[in-house]
């Protein structure tokens, strides 16, 4: 079993009382947290337990690995291959024309390339919405990182509504609590526009039969609220909550625009908001009123949304824009500080994916999923405010050693279980044949 | 005298026909580039002239060295160590107290640091208004960073103002073209609401007799413009016009607040427009109006603001803020397209600073300012379009080697002609000091 000890490093718990530690000691045995406080002297008896590995994080600071609240892995593939084009270009002539192609060897490749690159940039655990989910669990396992999948459910063919059913509780079955308790699995129902309401009945049906959480696309994009008004009188919102969808835990992605009473119900609800800066930035979508949603006490995580629309999976830079944005849109520079930036992609992450009783927070007893950061770097110094450095000035690769699940999957950037030039290499491949060989091959050697 | 080779490389040379060089090859000579162009074998007489060094750069990309169209370089040094508070509590308790103890000493070590930050992240120039501008200039010569300095010229007090003057004289004489041709001064009017308008009128008169530019902020705040309309019943724009400022080349750093006839009054009298989009989100000022600036054919560079108000100096993140925000207000997602935002930090960085005729483009007889970076990594994976990776994927450290001038500065992200542990000790320090000890070493070895 393992027994890791890391010492000497600045932790932001997290915690309920968002204690930071100076000085501070974190032990892990097995995959969960047993220790955590003021590094201890060889006085102390437990300190001298044996320890399979003690990692000295002199100048470090330890956070509870980021949480990526919405992305699709799997269209990493997809990087780069289309940008700064009108949405409904950008899908029907690009993203859909692939996706038809998609084999869950992509699905495969494609995922393993995500997961990289997540670990690398300090996320330990991510939230998917997708098809082939049996090649994404395959990919997760392997890899080490946590994950929440769900089998995306579009009802628009009556046949391929049952069929993504079926394989969401195949999924369940094989994969549910998995790897180690490192897979769950949610329902994942599109969207409103892609999901007729009998269909929706159909889903919820399902949900409260497994006691499983859903993952929802709602309120993206100015279009889709428009339309939801003309067709039903109601905002997607609205639409929702009248068909019962919030009586069960809900994870939305994105609600960029919403109104009073949307955000009156997203709190009343409890609903979970993955909030996508920059995707919504990147589609001009617009910017979700995200000041507003926090004084209404919704829980509001950040996600990266795919690399297709972002076009990275690094959730530094997330976190970046939400402390950013909000403050330039509103003409208000003190709405979402630093510190409650950090907070959206630790514990209300954990919090928005329904897992809050084992991650996103640094204490006894959870999950040992947490990132060391160097901040020992020309650009973060000199160190005033670390939380500040970390938010407006760090990039992911200060990210130096990332624990999942008790594991290190990465030390010193070095990744532990995947082979990166392999990965790059099938990717790069994947990549070429979905996207009809315009994938460009000329700078990679 | 230096002759470099970089060979196997794709070229972004930024040059007047946009040309994109598949498996290209740059020659340095001294200062200067010789040869740009396809690989050549060695058949070819003139690729087999002895260099001093071949750098094969299979892999990688690349650029024009960005251009940081405004910074006070020295600021860095307040980095983090006061965030997300309202625009005048942040100056009045803490920024502004902070510089009334400012040294030379603290300038020199602020510079040096600032160097060494934009160089790791791919800077070869930078635009600066400061004071003790001797200290900069001579961080600027031992970094081997090229630089304009301007002397920030306050008019509110006549002693000071007149002092300002003199100083901006001095630094002409003792360092216009120095440092093998890297340093450059221009005039720096702080702001209007600093400069009454006979200040400014002496501040033209000398500009004209050295025919040199100005460097001004304009338009930065909503409160500045609705200050300039009760004053001058103009806006900033107008007013600066009316006094007759724009018959000079200016550049004008943020232009967030503009009228219809303010941009008409920049794109007639070609004032050059530095946009510095994340710190005018930080601290709320606001989105200046890039799209509408482009589209009245006005010049629009990139430039970080001080770390102060940013937190870090990597136009990388400059240049994606920028393809970014404008989509995500503007709900069009085909504004600043990726290519246009990268050409924004280099060829109309040069443009804005009016060292066109020498720098912002790869092309025979232009200096020798260029970055490789390397785009063989999983964030950047698989490679459909370049620019696109640079601009929403990469981030600064992915860029290996940095040459100005002709010299090697950094090779491999190592860097050569500094000491980066003796810099960030010392910018530590100087922190310390300045900031009344508030400064926390708690998590720096």
């Amino acid at each position: 079993m393992n027994n890791i000890k890391i010492t000497n490093c600045r932790i932001f718990t997290f915690n309920e009382e968002n204690e930071i530690i100076d000085q501070g000691e974190i032990v892990i045995q097995g995959d969960s947290i047993s220790y955590i406080g003021k590094v201890r002297d060889n006085h102390d008896a437990a300190a001298r337990e044996s320890c399979t590995r003690v990692i000295d994080a002199g100048g470090q600071v330890c956070l509870p690995g980021f949480i990526n609240a919405h992305t699709h892995a799997p269209m990493t593939l997809f990087r780069g291959y289309a940008d700064d084009l009108p949405l409904m270009t950008w899908l029907e002539t690009k993203i859909w024309p692939a996706e038809e192609r998609l084999k869950g060897e992509d699905v495969y490749w494609g995922t393993l390339l995500s997961c990289l690159e997540m670990i690398k940039s300090g996320t330990t655990t991510f939230n998917d919405m997708y098809f082939f989910m049996e090649d994404m669990a395959k990919a997760v396992t392997e890899s080490g990182i946590r994950a929440v999948l769900s089998r995306g459910l579009i009802g628009l063919d009556e046949n391929k509504a049952a069929l993504g059913l079926e394989e969401t509780e195949e999924l369940i079955a094989r994969w549910h609590q998995s790897a180690g308790g490192r897979i769950r699995v949610m329902f994942g129902p599109h969207a409103p526009y892609t999901c007729q309401p009998d269909y929706l009945e159909k889903i919820m049906k399902k949900a409260d039969h497994y006691k499983l959480p859903l993952h929802i696309h709602l309120a993206e994009t100015r279009f889709e609220v428009e339309q939801s008004l003309e067709l039903y009188q109601m905002t997607p919102i609205e639409h929702m909550e009248s068909l019962g969808l919030f009586e069960y835990p809900v994870v939305a992605a994105h609600c960029v625009h919403l109104s009073p009473n949307d955000i009156e119900i997203l709190s009343r609800r409890n609903v979970a908001v993955a909030h996508n800066p920059g995707s919504n930035l990147k589609l001009a979508s617009g910017v979700a009123p995200v000041p507003r949603l926090l004084e209404a006490g919704v829980t509001v995580s950040l996600g990266t949304d795919s690399a297709a629309s972002n076009n990275n999976l690094d959730m530094l830079e997330e976190i970046r824009l939400a402390a950013l944005i909000h403050k330039g849109v509103s003409l208000d520079p003190t709405v979402v500080p630093a510190y409650k930036a950090l907070e959206m992609a630790c514990r209300e992450g954990a919090k928005s994916i329904f897992w809050e009783d084992e991650i996103g927070m640094l204490k006894p007893g959870y999950k040992g999923d947490l990132i060391l950061m160097n901040l020992h770097k020309p650009h973060l110094c000199p160190l005033h405010d670390p939380a500040a450095h970390i938010v407006y000035a760090a990039n992911s690769s200060d990210i130096e050693t990332v624990i999942i699940n008790g594991e290190i999957v990465m030390e010193n950037r070095e990744i532990k279980n995947m082979d990166e030039e392999k990965i790059m290499y099938h990717a790069q491949k994947q990549a070429l044949a979905l996207t009809g060989g315009i994938a460009d091959e000329g700078a990679v050697d």
